[in-house]
Order: C-alpha cells, then structure tokens, then sequence
C-alpha cells in the first residue's frame, strides 16, 4: 500500500516515464448533458488513447518501469481484453517479448487487439487456476516479469495519470468519477486528485451487479466479487490487496448503477458527444447523472475509461426501441431512476 | 457563381462572422488508418460541430449575415433533417424566428432536434411542390428570409469555413476530400482549399447511387438526381446552380463509392477512432480509401461531416456479421473493392 509508486510524485515520475508514448488525450464537454446533469461535467477521453482505453497508461509505465535487465526477459500477464492488448502494445514500443495468457474461450477481436500489438498469445482453460498455472509456467521458462492488471503499484501510478491530466486542465474540479473493477483506475485517479487537491470529492462508479467494491468499502474489509452480472465486462473483477486500501482511504463513495441505467447513459453519450465508449465507461456517466442532486452548480471530471466496445452487439439495439435516442428521452428515463428532485433543468 | 461570398475573403469574413458562435472542431489523426491507406491522414470532426453537423457553419452565417431589418422578420427553410435544425439553433442564438416546413413523414428525431432548438414546424406534404408552395406560403405570411441548405452564398462560404480551420492546422495537406449532395460543403471546401494553396486537389465523395455531381461534372451540365439509392440520406439531392459551377471549377474529380464501401468505412470509423459518424460522412472516408493508390505518401484532409447517425439502425448489425470490427477484416473488404495494388501497408 505504501509503495512510492502510489503517491503523486509516483504519478507524476509514471507520466514523465509514459508521456512520449501515450496520447494526452482531450477533455469534452457539452451544454446538453451539462443542462441534465445541472453540474458542469468534464469527460476525460481515454476512449482515444492508445490499444482504446486507460490501461495503456499502467502497462506503459510498468514495462517503461523496468531495468534494462528485467526488460530483457519480458513481460507476461494474463488476460482476456484490454490490458492484456495494452501490455503487448507497451512491449513492442519497448522492443521486449509479451506473452498473454488467454482463456480458450476470449472473444476473437480480442485475440485479434492481442495479435496485431505483437504480443504472443498462450491460451489456457477458462478458469482461474489454469490462468495462473499457465502464466507460472511461461514465467518459469522465459523469466518474464508478470504484469498484473491493476494489483501491481506502477500500473496503478499509470492509471493515476489520467485523473493528473484532467485536473492540470480543469484545477477547478470539485469532484471526480471513475468506474472501478479491480480498482487500478479508481486507486489512481483517487491518489493523484486528492493530492493535487485534497477537497475534492472521489466517487467510484460500479455496476450493482458487481458491487464489490461497495460492499468492500461499507464493512472495511476486502469482499471477493462472485457471480458477477453486468453488461460491464470490464467490472466484473474484485479488488485487489492494493487498490482496496488506497480506495478506502481517498475515496468518497462508490455509487452503483443498474445495467438499465448505464445502457441509458451509454446511449446517451454517443449520440450527444458523438464518441463510441464501452459499458465500463458509462457506469460512471450513469453514477453521475444518479449523484447529479448533490452535485448541482459544481465542476466535474468524468473518466471515460475507453471505446473498445462491440459495435455489433450494442444494448440498446437488443431492447428494440424505436427512432432516434433524445435527451428527452433520457431525461425521461433517468428520472424514472431518481428522485422526483434529481434534476432540474 | 461569382458572388463576393464565395470567394476564400467571403470564407474570412464568415470565419469572423460565426467564430464566437460555433466551435473550432478538432482534427483526429489514426496510425492505423495511415497505414491502411498508406497516407497521412487528418479528420475534419464536424461530427462535434454545434447541431452535430457542419451545417451549423452556413446557418449561422446566413442568419449573422443579415441586416438588422432583415433579421427582424425571420428565417425559413424546407427540410427534413440537418440543416432545419441548424437553422433553428442559429436562429436562436440571435433571437430571432425560424420557420420550418417539413413533410409529414419525417423522422421523429429529425422534428425533436428542431424543436429542441426552439423552431417553429409546418409541416407540408412530402412532396417537392408542397414543401416548396407551403415554404413560399410561410414567407408571405411573416417576410421571413428563405435560407436554401445549400444553394446560398452566405451557405456556402459558411460551409468552407470547416476546410480553412483544417488548412491552417495542416498547411501541408495535399489533397482534400469532402462528400457532395446538394454541393454546399463541396464548394465551400473547394474554394477554400484551392485559395490558399492553388497546387492542392479537391475530390467530391459520392454515393454510387446518388452520382449527379460526376455525371454533371462529366458531362459539363447540371444533371438532376432523380430517385437516388444509398444509405448516406444526407447525398441524395442534386448539385445547385451556385454549386455547380464551383465544383466544377475547382474540384479534381468526384469519386463515387459503393453503399457496402460506406458502410465497412463508418464501422472502421467507428471502432479505429472510436467517434460517431453518420453515413454521409463515411462515403468520404471510403473515397479517400478507394482512391488511396493515387495519394500514396500524402497529407490528405478528409471532411467528416456530421454524426447523426440512427444508433438503433446501424447497418452493419442488420448484415448480421459476427465478432468485433477489426482493420484486418476491413483490409480484406477494401482489398476486395481495390485493384491488387490498392493498399500497401
């Protein structure tokens, strides 16, 4: 927990390591959802950042993190999506071997994100136990330095730089939001706002059907998440012995919102802001517009964690609504979520 | 033709007219789509434009652009999508009304954003003598300002505005493409570009099957478009008399492309730059990728127009293709539709 990677010079050392390497990527804003939401909202695009998603930032620092020496050997991890493509992208920039360890079962574009970074792939049974008996065994015959996806100090100080950005951009921020599943985004956007600011509010955006964190935080003591069900699919996961107190300490809260809810928001970002975002990333819009009464009049930062989302199978589709997607629409649905007061335009 | 608007001066003069009113968009660029063409790559964002649409530049230039006396009585148009709504917003923003005459059967969401905007709706029959008696009825009633969504001066010098933005970020672009319906965004485009850098080409984007602008172009008349097919509902109109002869002054060529181009362009749009496209505008994603042997090492500037897409009508979904969209599987797509030597990588 008190690795000096996980403070916010640690963060600040991460962007000087990842900046030549990553996009500083944009802040979007915009009247319409500002007029919803009676808050004026800051959404940070890691959507556009490299492999599609915040995860370059940790698996650059931690592969740019290692000594000559250890880079020489490589990096390996296992997963079935996004860090896994972040970690093989960040080891081709560096010239060093990646092998991902993948479940049989992964979705072929990912497999394919995998392939097209350069990283080699080794697949295991869909199971946790063959996960990591299989990355043992590519760490006992290569030497490579497992990189795990968020429980691993200069992943999270990686994550962090996100949220540093936003602020540099917006110091006048009075709150911030981040989707949190194992927590890397969320222990690193809660360390580098506080310590840039320490009264700024943190919030953890979190499927009510993966709410671990939530409950992790309300009894203080780490609560595995099993069984998880949400179209989030990258919340799924449980925090890790790092993340939880970090989040304990700095975070204000973590709010959880229905699929229906984050769908709703979903929807509502890519026809208001014109950007693709993936489920992850609108659990935290939907935590918003959800808080939006106690946020009223006030600045906030919101992480888009990434785009990488399935553009053949989108939740809305399935639902088989009619006709364009309206804020009216929307507003009508979200305030089907709220309370009567939840917003007013 | 040679009205004083449409000269690059009256392009500079409603660049100062608009420029407190709409937004400066931003330009992407994507590794992965240079080395799909084998060209630098820059992305005009109109999609982020007010409105969603690069409309917006040539409605608020028409409306800003009035005397006084003028703007007193009103605006009035005949559309059913874009441009009525743009008109509405500009109108709005000077205080002023706006008319709009739309035929019944327009889309619900197409109606909603007028209203949203605060104009007011007649609808007529849909057809063209309906819209265009009941247009000139509205203009007896109130002497309110007919502004045509393209076939305006004041339109389109307004429209140019987006390609003198994209040439002062990128002065080194070689070539410029934008689509073409009724000709406004062309035009402008065409007499923006060639004006400040006289060696650059200009391609007009067309659908295959709403081709008037090549076959005016080719046979050095205005040729009507009668029943147009394709996808892109913002391409189906005929060039006008004040587009035309500008095209066909300063453009290059038109390119025409399949609907199936289009569609594999705006899901490569969609899933590389992770930004919401409407069709219009990937039918100049996939001209440029068609055209791609002939732009081999250069800067080439590319007008996304808009990004209101039907996000519960996306084409590729009701193809029932499986799997996440992926560059390589548009490689084979574009490699299908190109001569052998069409793409290096």
């Amino acid at each position: 927990m008190n690795s000096p990677s996980c403070t916010l010079d640690g963060i600040r050392a991460a962007r000087a390591r990842i900046g030549p390497h990553i996009h500083r990527t944009p802040v979007l804003s915009s009247r319409t959802l500002d007029d919803l939401a009676s808050a004026r909202l800051f959404f940070k695009c890691e959507n556009f950042q490299r492999a599609g998603v915040f995860k370059a930032r940790g698996a650059y620092n931690a592969v740019f993190g290692l000594t000559e020496a250890e880079a020489g050997l490589g990096v390996a991890t296992h997963s079935s999506g996004n860090h896994g493509a972040a970690l093989a992208l960040a080891a081709r920039t560096r010239g060093i071997p990646a092998c991902i360890v993948v479940p049989k079962n992964a979705l072929r574009g990912k497999i394919e994100n995998i392939r097209r970074y350069g990283g080699r792939i080794e697949f295991c049974e869909p199971t946790l136990a063959d996960r990591e008996a299989t990355l043992a065994r590519v760490q006992g015959q290569t030497g490579a330095r497992p990189v795990h996806p968020f429980n691993d100090p200069f992943v999270i100080a990686g994550q962090g730089t996100a949220a540093l950005e936003l602020m540099e951009d917006h110091p006048t921020l009075d709150a911030i939001f981040a989707p949190v599943g194992g927590g890397g985004l969320l222990s690193g956007t809660a360390v580098a706002a506080k310590g840039l600011k320490p009264g700024i509010r943190v919030f953890g955006a979190e499927p009510a059907g993966a709410d671990d964190a939530a409950r992790s935080l309300r009894e203080g003591k780490l609560i595995a998440q099993t069984n998880p069900q949400t179209i989030a699919d990258g919340l799924r996961t449980s925090l890790g012995s790092l993340t939880f107190p970090l989040i304990r300490r700095y975070a204000e809260d973590i709010i959880t919102v229905s699929d229906s809810a984050t769908i709703e928001a979903m929807r509502l970002v890519w026809s208001v802001l014109k950007i693709v975002i993936e489920p992850s990333s609108a659990v935290a819009v939907a935590a918003v517009l959800q808080a939006a009464p106690s946020l009223k009049g006030q600045c906030v930062g919101v992480i888009l964690s990434g785009g990488n989302a399935e553009l053949e199978h989108l939740p809305w589709a399935a639902g088989g609504t009619a006709g364009s997607a309206q804020p009216e629409d929307f507003m009508k649905a979200a305030k089907d979520h709220l309370p009567a007061h939840g917003i007013d335009r």
